[in-house]
């Protein structure tokens, strides 16, 4: 097989954290913004998080959740309950002393010392305390329940190690809060939102992930339970792209959220909270990226066809963009993945190659390629991104007939869907260990000197307290966590490897980002 | 004719700024959230903007403008070179200093003395540094233009006196940033912009606007030429509903802008920027609501049609609500105005009167109120939002068979938008003073002691510098401003009133949010 010279300078496997680095320029999805922890985020970044968001948002809307906007400034002593009541209370946050800049005389400008807020402004890190005061005053009788909100924001927690989309001090995320008459109409709406996460994952991200119960050491500060999905990255790493909490009527009492039950008792509500950021995008290239690039599955391409006409600057060039033009107005009047079909006829001058080339790093699912004797033969010439090579080394363009690909296309932009789903679910089941039952075990597992060791999955007696921290600590010594609980009701056998106790249920361990 | 029972306390007439208070708390669109000039914006509210985005984005999208997300944050020190170059620099800004909280020993937090900021970071006012630095290293060659970018966004200007949706210190909107090889160029997208924010204000919001030019001390600082649509509150005073800026090469010098040329010359590039905002609500509650609240046109309803079942709790109420519930589906499954028609069938527990009201009050275009003897004869009971009272004083149900009601509803909901637009722009057109020919009659009109004085079109002689300063300042003492001179290119004669010189153009003069 000949050598492949791929289109980044970092393979996976030289250098996995400077290969996620060199995608996201290359894929033109974001970059520094000269702003400590800030990104930017390009056109085709920032499409991708719009297909995300249009594709929960309908979702979050049939569920009969109401987008609902809250300020961006909360005042300091909203947190000072927070602090005192809730253990892992994070305290790095952006804080507004000031509301007026003067000049300071030597042609800068400085905060105005007569303009002092009286009470210090925190950029919100999450809206659960004014959300949670907005609920107390909305909420009087069982009338108003259940409470189903989402919040579409930026939010900020000043972080000191940033990465590109997985951890920035600012992010843009979704947030949805609701409030229930009982433990039982809060836990399903837990799960729902659990369920919907799965399914934009899956189904809109093709990325396999596992849905679970986080350990009581996990748990959002404050939650009773706290539920995620979690996804194999290539690197075998685990990430948490999605968490669901059920939070009880704790936070109902710190911001009194009570409601007049039918026989006029004054009851506390159960709430719940649930939010997926930008950081699923950080999930994306790490589960779908390839040694050339982005690939984007389909239904979160910004672009799903992009068609190249080999311009010659001369004469032909006009045919060539009239049957391009044709092409491109017949694709978009079809419908893929129950929606029209999003394709670009790239016209911009420069070189057809290089053009291609941007287009595969961004990962475009498909690229047509059409010079002027495709145009006169009634040809196209077509690259599927998730076979991009053929085994002789060179790249896979397939010469087929206009009014054949025409027909074939929706049906091509749903194979690539299930083809990258169907890749990234082979590898992570290739990677998840099943067969550890001791210490040891596990120990060998992580320790075996190779790129990707994986998750295992074990069987353990779900300890508490101490016992769990005991846990806790020695997978720390391995730089491991627990990952979650799946909620797909196994059934488990044997003894826990860390307690001897019998065995209650099974957990994911790996090493996360 | 009958007394009629408004549905508010406070009718427009008694004291407008009252009742546009009482509109937006009594149709649930936004309230105070505790944190000075931000407000809480609720599902109805937050519903229309979503639409108006969905409806401005399509077109955004469709003119090759693509969306980024651009950092929260900006330094201090961006903002030095800005505030010493362009006149009117505005200071009042959030200035982030501090970037953690600790425990103060009192049961209080504080900003951490440790963790202050080496520079102090501005939450944006605007993104024009910021996309300004990004175009510059985005920008190479002639082949990367025109950039057509775009960000939807939260800003804060620190303001003293709030408003609700008209003026408060965290706001959201879009800022469209573009960059040009030309003037020409620039200057298509500035109108193009502008175009854009007529179809919008006009066709989805039904506010008729005047388009036109700011005088010169009306621009954006640092603009070569700024556009507004302006539209009419029903109290006579001009709101500016949306602004697109021609900014020459100014921006893009002080960014270092630059492309290189097909001739191999390196030339700055031209730029515009243009925006609208949730201010866009705060106009079409003034433009549209009347004495029972608000009422929203169908194309930016978030519902365009409610089901209210009469229910009983009793044994009727099941074959009601599935009579209900199909109804629904019909309707869902029908498009009015280019899209499915958005339709809900309220279920919740109430009387059924209240909930009407509460509908009257957000406005909705349609009510269907449909008790038991309704469904069992196949019969709905309209009520058209637009239409609400008869002359006798009661409120306007129309019964209708209901197969008949499902082939007019599109029909109705187009009727509904046109009557909304028609009614605004009579009542504009009859406020707008065109006899005015000196400047004794400009203060007569506008000293008589009427409500709803409108606005002044008068011919000018478009002074600049001093002589412009003049004219604001006689008009400042009547508490009045010159809003924009109309590119309808209608012809001009006569003498301007101010300086007695040949008149080349009208403008429009009136009292302004």
């Amino acid at each position: 097989m000949t050598q492949i010279r791929h289109a980044l300078s970092v393979t996976r496997d030289a250098d996995f954290a400077a290969w996620y680095q060199e995608v996201i320029s290359e894929a033109e999805m974001a970059e520094e913004s000269g702003v400590r922890g800030c990104m930017v985020i390009k056109p085709w970044g920032y499409g991708i998080w719009e297909r995300i968001q249009h594709l929960m948002d309908t979702r979050i809307k049939a569920a009969g959740v109401e987008n609902c906007y809250f300020p961006l400034f909360i005042p300091l002593s909203y947190f000072a309950k927070e602090a005192e009541h809730v253990d892992g209370f994070a305290k790095e946050m952006a804080v507004v002393t000031h509301h007026r800049l003067i000049q300071d005389g030597k042609g800068g400008l400085i905060p105005d010392p007569e303009a002092k807020l009286e009470e210090p402004l925190i950029v919100r890190p999450t809206s659960e305390t004014v959300i949670g005061q907005a609920m107390a005053r909305w909420i009087q009788s069982w009338r108003d329940l259940p409470l189903l909100t989402n919040q579409w924001a930026n939010v900020v927690r000043w972080e000191m190690r940033t990465r590109m989309f997985l951890r920035t001090s600012e992010f843009l995320w979704q947030e949805g809060h609701t409030a229930h008459a009982d433990r039982d109409d809060a836990m399903k709406e837990t799960l729902r939102a659990l369920e919907m996460y799965r399914q934009v994952a899956e189904d809109d991200l093709a990325i396999p992930v596992v849905v679970g119960e986080k350990p009581e050491n996990e748990r959002f500060p404050g939650a009773v339970a706290t539920y995620s999905i979690e996804a194999m990255m290539q690197d075998g790493k685990a990430l948490q792209a999605g968490t669901s909490h059920y939070l009880g009527t704790g936070f109902a009492e710190a911001a009194g959220i009570r409601y007049q039950d039918k026989d006029g008792q004054q009851t506390l509500c159960h709430t719940t909270s649930w939010g997926v950021s930008t950081r699923m995008i950080g999930g994306l290239i790490m589960v779908h990226g390839d040694d050339d690039g982005l690939r984007v599955p389909p239904r979160v391409a910004p672009q799903q066809i992009v068609i190249l006409p080999m311009l010659r600057e001369d004469d032909g060039d006009e045919t060539l963009l009239a049957y391009c033009e044709e092409l491109r107005g017949k694709l978009a009047a079809q419908s893929a993945l129950g929606e029209p079909i999003r394709v670009l006829l790239d016209k911009r001058a420069g070189k057809a190659t290089q053009k291609r080339w941007t287009w595969v790093k961004k990962g475009v699912p498909l690229i047509l390629e059409i010079g002027g004797r495709d145009a006169a033969g009634g040809q196209v010439s077509v690259l599927r991104r998730d076979r991009l090579w053929r085994n002789d080394g060179k790249v896979n363009f397939i010469a087929q007939g206009r009014d054949e690909f025409l027909v074939q296309a929706a049906t091509e932009l749903e194979d690539v869907q299930r083809a990258l789903h169907g890749e990234a679910a082979e590898r992570r089941n290739a990677q998840i260990n099943r067969t550890i039952t001791d210490l040891a075990g596990l120990e060998a597992f992580f320790a075996e000197d190779k790129r990707y060791p994986g998750w295992a999955e074990i069987a353990w007696s779900r300890p508490t307290g101490a016992a769990l921290e005991a846990v806790v600590q020695t997978l720390k010594a391995h730089k491991l966590t627990i990952r979650n609980t799946p909620l797909d009701g196994a059934p488990v056998s044997g003894t826990c490897l860390f307690t001897g106790q019998p065995a209650v249920e099974r957990i994911y361990v790996a090493r996360a980002y």
